[in-house]
């Protein structure tokens, strides 16, 4: 069920910015159930959580995160949250620590109203995830969906452009990013956090909508930033930045084929189109003086 | 000769905002010579002018082009600057038109102390501009020079993030812009300007330094955006953005070698060496509802 008002081809994003707890799973699914039916009284087609909502993200050891993760799709966390999404008719995308075996990844759930739909598992870790999780060896997958083509990245892949680029080029009309983002150096207190930089340009060089879900608070002494974030196809915020401290959901109403139209900037240029392969393949020259 | 008093290892860049005018081929010298040589009064040792600063920008027609247009690096407005650069002791990027046999491109040279270092042509061309340039076919080169090692891409180049990691794994420290920015839709207010926020994401996602000197002024009805802008390696303004609508000069100074430490993130991250090619060069699944 959607109370969404909205017509054909219009859909509500919601991005749910919430404070996971190391080491406190049933709370975190808890939390994550009840800002889910927030959103979904709030009319939400399609909800995106932050990264590690299962389990938190400052691990002490790579046991304290086994022992916090779960298996994909039959974990406590993935079931409950599938089965919300089939109730509610609504598409879930949500960060959990996934166990494959000896195995763990950092990774995102996606469901929906007709099941479990798919699991991304983020390619590029940061720090000390390093010691924790494997990379992710499912690349950018996308799929589509009653509200359109949604692709995934988390938090330290938005890094790389070429991230956007797959997405974009495999037909995604919506990344979504459940995120935990920390602190960059030398952050300017007049412009946007770089995260959020990093999304209106990935989201304007490709035509795409973002959806970025973060989690706040500090956890074991590092701090994480908020500002959760839903652009437009021409990289502006639909919605937020949220704040920088508190649990909120960011919505906004959007046609996702939009951003296909996007994607043609005039009579002359096409942003996908304008890609020169044949530049980008010849060989990167060897710089003569290397440190 | 440079006046700059800062020790071994350090430089002054230059972003030289001008308006250049259509048809007024001597005018945009003696102005382009005037600022660089306000430039090198205050001790600058490398300057970018705009994109097109011996021509203008907006053509009537084909022919205009070809009859504002040069050989490289014969013609007028490059052996001025050559000779300028070699005097100065300054390394100097211009935006030129370029004439070769019957073709034109969109094109920046780049000279020095030592004479004629390279030229690089336009790889993405905009709106009305492919009626009347070949796209570059000469790649992203990357220039040793005595200050650190300089890439060049121009104005619409900078919407493909594949731009600045050609240049970076080219082992560029900087990337010089020459550039006309127009307006892009739907600009807030109170965010910087698109072209900005490229500037900005495409220095940090790559531990580059970004020197973006734009045009001003409105030429047959086209307006053009100012807000000229230096970035260091972590993204964030070094000087700038500068004004919409005023020729003025952007200083600052860096040890383009910061460019390549900026790059190690942390004990377990490299910016460039976290790529994952492995997954970039899987093909793109086919999206299976395409319009």
């Amino acid at each position: 069920m959607t109370v969404s008002t909205e017509g054909p081809g219009t859909a509500r994003l919601a991005c749910i910015q919430m404070e996971p707890i190391v080491g406190q799973p049933e709370r975190n699914l808890e939390q994550a159930l009840d800002l889910l039916a927030a959103a979904r009284r709030e009319g939400a087609d399609l909800a995106v959580l932050p990264e590690l909502a299962n389990s938190g993200y400052v691990f002490e050891t790579r046991d304290e995160a086994m022992g916090l993760s779960e298996v994909l799709p039959e974990g406590r966390f993935t079931q409950a949250l599938t089965h919300f999404a089939a109730e509610a008719g609504m598409i879930v995308v949500a960060g959990v620590a996934e166990r494959a075996g000896d195995t763990l990844y950092n990774s995102a759930l996606v469901t929906g109203p007709d099941g479990y739909i798919g699991t991304y598992r983020k390619t590029h870790l940061w720090g000390a995830e390093n010691v924790v999780f494997a990379p992710g060896d499912l690349g950018v997958p996308v799929w589509p969906t009653r509200l359109g083509r949604i692709s995934v990245a988390i938090c330290y892949d938005i890094w790389f452009p070429e991230v956007f680029r797959l997405a974009a080029l495999g037909g995604a009309d919506l990344l979504c990013v459940p995120t935990n983002w920390v602190p960059m150096r030398d952050q300017p207190a007049d412009l946007p956090i770089m995260a959020n930089i990093l999304a209106m340009a990935g989201a304007h060089s490709n035509g795409l909508f973002v959806a970025a879900a973060d989690r706040v608070g500090i956890e074991r002494g590092q701090p994480f930033l908020g500002r959760s974030l839903i652009a437009g196809p021409q990289g502006w915020p639909l919605a937020g930045p949220a704040s920088a401290d508190a649990c909120e959901i960011l919505f906004a109403d959007v046609d996702l084929a939009a951003a296909r139209r996007a994607r043609r900037l005039n009579d002359f240029n096409d942003i996908l189109g304008d890609r020169r392969a044949d530049v980008y393949g010849m060989a990167a020259p060897a710089p003569e003086h290397a440190e």
